[in-house]
């Protein structure tokens, strides 16, 4: 396969001596070895790895803020480092530079139960804070599928299947510490659900892909751990009738914790995958949250509409390991759609739209997709009006990533055509960067512009990244 | 009363001839009497008018562009004119210059009800707005008492009563239509429930209150008008006794749609004004949204927490007309505390801290307040951690002015201890800029001017808000 192109693959050089004084600051704690700036030069986008000059394991805010200080003074390029779980290219160091490891921030530094709030270093992953927090009673609902770094979360707008009833890092990031392109540290907002005290610093960082600042801490907001739970499985004889019964699921107004569809390749791969029986068709999968009489009478609700649709009865997931296998298996639907193709390469796409346009925006990529060379799934959070397609290509097929591109580019355009968005919670990384110009205008991305210089003069923080290069 | 200091006075001359030009170029629709200019250079704050130059009545977004391309060349303040509910100073005219009244940019532009969004002009109220959506069954929930334009509520970050269950504007709004200072147009988003794409132009935006663009039109959520209400006062026996059912009401996850406290000063100036028996002691008022069954969950589970500390028992008002009628009453609270102190002027403040924090914020404010030279009542939003104090001032007593200033301080400095924010709601205007510092510390108030000098180079937008002057 060819390897996408990278739009900016102009390295700066690092000054003399520079690498020398971070490994003087941080000792075993900076290394250039190629392995580890191998690891950090890549993510699960389809690009080849771009590597940093060097790779530091900060421990703190104020080992972050050094750093800074001296990328700032020397123009060195800087990008903050989760765990990896990118998937459009954000941490590949096409200026080079250092990559900043958060990973070993992954200490809780606060939770308020009674507040519903939790502050955590940029380190700590999702899954590491439900597991600290669960004696609470509370839980943090975001789910992005990868057990991404918060700071991560954070960095590229995060969300997944849990967002159309708990919303996305947006709405769920009450305040941020952040360390700026020059090395000082602030704090984006107090702890207070609202505030109308100024600019809403922790939105504008919110999304910002490392490219404004350094997130190292973030505090978020938790929800009770709901009374009662249960899921439910409903296939149905089309990919419209799924969708359609999403529409009118969310036009009732049914506060659905998850619902998620996967077309029948999905569901193929999936069963093969994660040893399941599941029917090979279309299927939604529903999770209510609330009381016991609450999520009866949501499933009530939901269930009619389905039934209207075509679907088939609900067969329910009512044990906690039963839910819990299901889910793994929807986590699992990436790896599972590899297996489809034994020895691909995959792209994956990410768009959103209104949710009227939802049935025409999946049912028209389906049907191109049909035509394609390549196999692929289907797989969406669909209360929110965003699904992902799985494209496995042959690595050694220039052809079939050239045609997955223009697939990309198609789908991309139909989403904007719809009043939709180029990436509902992928983020822009290098992979969507040439359609910003397409969904916002160049006025906007003006304006873009001039909040990064503002923010970052000597463009270190994540360059190359968001917004296209002139 | 002595008039509240303004930070920044220095009145810009505006050049020769501009006058003129706006005058040619909107004809009846451009104003520079002195009736006009009054009206357009005060809001609800207790500051004295300050007035601008003169007054556009804008009837389309060309228009405001045209105007702001105008004033950035030349060099003239211009600040966007709604209903002029503000409350802290935010319209007047600190360095003269135009004010542009959008009040007749008041139709809707579009209503998605499948989506749940409509697209309106910035002048649309928010009376206005649900009136006209009425038969769709759907709502805009957001409701800061005042019947303010979106635009200005989108400028002020406003929220209100029903923000508890339904978030603030910061979450509501999807997209904005923004006048840039050099008179360019931009959208900051699609109408996609969420996006990845870059930054968060919308809420840069939301709470900016005129310094960073003109806001012309605005898309907001709607909500599915619920299928059952019901609202229920409930007296307590003190202050604490009802603050503490709040908290407990919160941290049980009950999605009450709101929860309002009126102190007992606040109920008796409500029964005179509004010719109501309510018990006069502190009370809560609550409302539930949901289906049948869920609004009787939620109320049972809010009635036993009431109850176990000390509140009496629930009088309903079931019917559309005792509900209308009571959150009427609650919404004029405002006018009927006036009435406490006939001839008085006043003063109004406005915190939120995390809700742990709320029985210890009002109970020692309530306490001071108790000192005091002068009547006040509290009011509350108090589900997000948020409350009000109304002091009632002797117009004619600079002593009372300086001293309802000094509570005032002290209570924002009690706000900060305990992790809140010196506005809940409100906005900074001219009158909480003072406290920005303490608030947000110089890095990030360092950071939000590189942000407004980003967007607005020659200071032209609203110009000695928000950020204090050095």
């Amino acid at each position: 396969m060819n390897a996408p192109v990278v739009p900016n693959s102009l390295r700066r050089p690092v000054p003399a001596g520079f690498l020398d004084a971070l490994k003087a600051y941080f000792g075993a704690r900076f290394s250039n070895a190629q392995a580890v700036r191998e690891h950090h030069g890549r993510d699960e986008s389809p690009y080849p790895p771009m590597l940093p000059d060097g790779v530091v394991f900060a421990e703190s805010t104020e080992e972050v803020a050094w750093l800074a200080k001296q990328c700032h003074e020397h123009r060195v390029p800087l990008i903050p480092f989760g765990v990896g779980s990118s998937l459009e290219g954000h941490l590949l160091a096409v200026q080079g530079g250092i990559s900043v490891d958060l990973s070993g921030m992954n200490k809780l530094v606060a939770v308020h139960a009674e507040d519903f709030t939790a502050t955590v270093q940029a380190g700590v992953t999702r899954k590491q804070l439900n597991e600290e927090i669960r004696d609470t009673g509370l839980f943090f609902p975001i789910d992005p599928g990868a057990d991404a770094s918060l700071g991560g979360m954070a960095a590229t707008r995060a969300s997944g299947t849990n967002a159309v009833r708990y919303g996305t890092m947006r709405e769920n990031v009450m305040s941020l510490k952040v360390v700026t392109a020059d090395g000082r540290v602030i704090e984006t907002a107090n702890r207070a659900r609202k505030s109308s005290a100024g600019y809403d610093l922790t939105r504008i960082f919110v999304g910002s892909e490392g490219t404004l600042g350094i997130i190292t801490e973030v505090t978020v907001r938790l929800f009770p751990q709901p009374e009662a739970i249960s899921a439910a499985i409903c296939n149905f004889p089309s990919l419209q009738a799924a969708v359609q019964s999403v529409i009118e699921v969310i036009q009732m107004g049914v506060p659905v914790a998850r619902v998620e569809f996967m077309d029948t390749w999905a569901v193929k791969a999936t069963n093969a995958y994660s040893k399941l029986d599941l029917q090979e068709s279309p299927l939604l999968l529903f999770e209510f949250h609330g009381s016991p009489a609450g999520v009866k009478e949501q499933a009530q609700v939901v269930q009619e509409i389905t039934r209207d649709n075509g679907g088939m009865d609900f067969q329910w997931a009512e044990q906690p390991e039963d839910r819990s296998r299901l889910w793994t298996a929807r986590h699992n639907a990436y790896f599972a759609g590899l297996q489809l193709r034994p020895g691909c390469r995959s792209s994956t796409t990410d768009v959103c739209v209104p949710i009227s346009r939802l049935a025409e925006c999946v049912g028209q990529t389906a049907a191109e997709l049909d035509q394609a060379s390549f196999p692929y799934t289907i797989v969406g959070h669909v209360g929110d009006g965003n699904f992902h397609v799985l494209m496995l290509l042959d690595p050694d097929s220039p052809q079939e990533w050239e045609e997955s591109e223009q697939l990309n580019q198609r789908l991309v355009q139909r989403a904007l055509d719809m009043e939709g968005t180029c990436t509902g919670e992928h983020g822009v990384g290098l992979h969507k960067m040439e359609f910003m110009l397409a969904e916002h205008g160049q006025d906007a991305l003006d304006l873009m512009s001039s909040l990064k210089a503002a923010f970052d003069p000597h463009n270190i923080l994540n360059p190359g990244k968001i917004i296209p290069q002139h």
